[in-house]
């Protein structure tokens, strides 16, 4: 086999975003046993860090081996299955594959389909949950196929009132937007690592509400995928460290890393920059002539800005364009979005005012 | 939070076993997208790599996203479900997990209780699974937990003669023993990146016969976990690349790298080294006083050798004096074994006569 040679990107899409050189460096450190009393205190750091970025005191922080997909799956199999309701609000494509998680895993699932490119207020959460009297109520924090952002509140506040814990996607937030799960109300969130947190995906991390944990024990029957048992994750991290999985030593090394870039930014000011730069993108996005997706400033993720095709634009063409002039990659839509919007990344280490200048001039030039 | 500062190991346990240098290079190689074409240029690496240690032409070779068990579940969940009857050979730890991984996806599990080191032989297994008649017959081709290499055709043969399907734990043999997928009568076989092929942990290979592909194509009901659904990972890594999850880049990189220095060597120069350096390493140990677990040595897995802890000898601190005075990680034994063997890995870069030579001086020194 020949060298391997990566093309160099500059990668302004949806995720996995450009990593920190700190965190390549980290990956290139000895490897130790997965008992080995080293990487325990790399992963008390990571979840140092953790408790961080998701804004919270929960005792509950863990990382599942596998990326943000394998997070929402233990998600939804260690609290939904056959028995039980799970109401999901549905906004795009990852609230909908939430919804077909839950069917494998055997549970009855209700949605709530709202126009792509628009939140649920809490008005119409209410009424569709004291309706439906769902026992888990799921939804996504930050919608990576439409760049909606849901307030969690409107959401978790009627789910509350009728008894029903709450899960919250949390994959494109991460690291880059306030979560502050315990405030918003979140029982379960998980996220990724190759998003907010400027490294390469592989890992999800995941945190649990003291009720949630409560569920979690009470559970008589195992949970339905071995491999994502959060009861077992427990023993392996926590107290006698009991043997589970062997678990992915390096990706921890570039986890402890992204999340150590974060704190010695500061996660407040981390979460301002990613705003300033999303105001900036959008500024100049628009004056060149381009529309947000999302029309309600508010309901805009900072960190994935959806912008509509304009009329007359091959997509491909111009995406392709980006990449072979400038190695920039953006993202397309999914779906019933494909080819209707782009989707641009501004996070970590491309979050500069430099990097939106040459980005939305590279843009310019190559989308038409 | 201080600088990332790993002690150096020597990782003479059962997995995960030394990296090598190329593989940690190949990690600070720049991430490209999920979705990039040089992303799926290096998949295809991997899956031609991964031919050669599987020792197949199967067409169906792909990587999941997860450790070993991760492989391990895949295999079970989507050949495995209500209704069905699935036959465990257990030898050991981690074909009771197969069991145990049979259960929670709904299956009616018989078991084939061995005595610890043993194999199961031909007629053994013939009179079992003649009387039980499954669906599926799975077993360990190297059990990790007490050194024991499985003939698989002693299992498959009868498996095939009554028309069930056969699956095979190949994470402590794959890269490092011949496996000859095919030959050997194995329908589905999972592996790991982190023992014989010198990477970190993070991902397991996983190899399909033409029966099993027709046994998955057939499938009505999607398999019960989405992340690891087969179906899916199939229409994202071949065709049309529809997106199923982030891959992880990294990894793959690191896995490409191992599989490419694995080749270079030449597949059955690596098998042929990995007998030597076991050979020597016996010869040495027994001629200290040591007892080999297995007795038989044809059943012996030349990776992972299973030693008895002597009479009056302190496994714990024993470990502990290797490590401390030479960075040298060996590993213990597991439930039932715990506190009476010690295993210990000689894999990739650390299978080299020096090494064994080192290792042995340290154990006679240190196993007190």
């Amino acid at each position: 086999m020949s060298n391997l040679n990566p093309p160099r990107r500059l990668l302004f899409g949806p995720g996995p975003s450009q990593v920190a050189p700190r965190v390549y460096e980290a990956m290139t450190k000895s490897i130790v046993g997965h008992l080995d009393p080293f990487f325990f205190e790399v992963y008390e750091d990571v979840r140092t860090g953790l408790r961080a970025v998701f804004g919270t005191q929960n005792s509950f922080v863990q990382v599942i081996s596998g990326t943000g997909s394998a997070g929402m799956e233990a998600s939804v199999a260690n609290f939904v299955g056959p028995g039980q309701k799970l109401a999901v609000f549905v906004g795009g494509f990852f609230a909908g594959r939430i919804a077909e998680m839950g069917e494998r895993h055997g549970a009855t699932v209700v949605r709530f389909d709202m126009p792509l490119g628009e939140a649920a207020t809490e008005t119409q959460a209410t009424e569709f949950l004291n309706r439906e009297r769902p026992d888990v109520v799921a939804f996504v924090h930050a919608e990576t196929s439409t760049g909606v952002l849901q307030d969690p509140l409107a959401i978790t506040r009627p789910a509350h009132a009728i008894g029903a814990l709450t899960i919250s996607d949390c994959v494109t937030s991460i690291g880059a937007l306030p979560i502050n799960v315990n405030a918003a109300g979140i029982d379960v969130a998980f996220g990724c690592t190759q998003k907010g947190l400027s490294c390469p995906p592989g890992l999800s991390p995941i945190t649990l509400s003291d009720a949630a944990v409560e569920h979690l024990r009470a559970r008589t029957k195992p949970s339905s995928v071995w491999y994502m048992d959060l009861k077992l994750l427990l023993e392996y991290y926590e107290g006698a460290h009991r043997y589970h999985h062997t678990a992915p030593i390096t990706s921890f090394y570039a986890l402890r890393e992204g999340l150590a870039l974060v704190c010695e930014e500061g996660v407040q000011n981390r979460f301002d920059r990613h705003v300033r730069m999303h105001q900036e993108f959008v500024r100049r996005i628009e004056a060149a002539g381009f529309r947000m997706f999302v029309t309600d400033p508010a309901r805009r993720i900072t960190t994935i800005n959806a912008i509509h095709v304009p009329d007359g634009v091959d997509p491909v063409k111009s995406r392709k364009a980006l990449v072979d002039k400038y190695g920039i990659d953006i993202g397309g839509g999914y779906a019933s979005l494909a080819n209707k919007i782009f989707r641009v990344g501004l996070m970590g280490p491309l979050a500069t005012m430099e990097n939106v200048d040459m980005l939305v001039d590279a843009m310019v030039e190559c989308i038409q």
